[in-house]
């Protein structure tokens, strides 16, 4: 069964926001080419985050690993995400949804922040 | 002269959202102990980017950077933070404040947040 990968973002206006999340995408695509990837928004961008679940279950994905692109863990994260994902596995019976902890949880981005504000170059 | 550096994040309710910021900040002590390095909040959270700059500001700091840890520049980053840098140079004559780009576009940040979605373990 064919594991696929949202980038959850909250979204903005401005279209530009967007870009550092194409470029994670990029980035994964570069080290694992065959990986069904979509970016997935909670409000104000497209595709949101239920177009790009469908997306990827019509693309033949069983079990997708929802990976929130925040900085640390608010509202959005620990009650709007796991909501919309109980609501997409019950849209889509056979679907399992998994959710990481926030990008910036994760050790090796924290190390890789503090490098950046100590160079920003 | 001394340069300093702030975290500058948007806030939260919740205390625990602070956490990946502390974690930040005590990365760059770890790389370099005599850094003053402080977090500044934009809204919700102690301290306002405002007290973290007196802070600095009255431990001898000349120059400020100011590093967003936002994953992409919205209305905060490129309208509010740049008004009030330029109102705390207004305060304090002689400072010099930077600001770099946000964390969210930083290549090397924006692999290890890839690598992470691949694995997040």
């Amino acid at each position: 069964m064919t594991t696929g990968i949202i980038l959850f973002g909250h979204g903005a206006r401005n279209p530009e926001w967007a870009e550092p999340f194409q470029r994670i995408r990029a980035a994964i695509l570069r080290s694992a080419p065959q990986t069904p990837v979509e970016l997935g928004f909670l409000e104000l961008m497209q595709p949101s985050l239920d177009e790009a679940i469908d997306r990827l279950v019509q693309g033949g994905v069983g079990r997708i690993s929802i990976v929130p692109i925040f900085m640390a863990a608010g509202s959005h994260v620990k009650k709007d995400l796991p909501q919309r994902a109980a609501n997409a596995m019950d849209r889509h019976p056979g679907l399992t949804i998994d959710i990481a902890a926030p990008v910036g949880e994760a050790t090796s981005v924290i190390d890789a922040m503090a490098a950046y504000a100590l160079n920003p170059g």
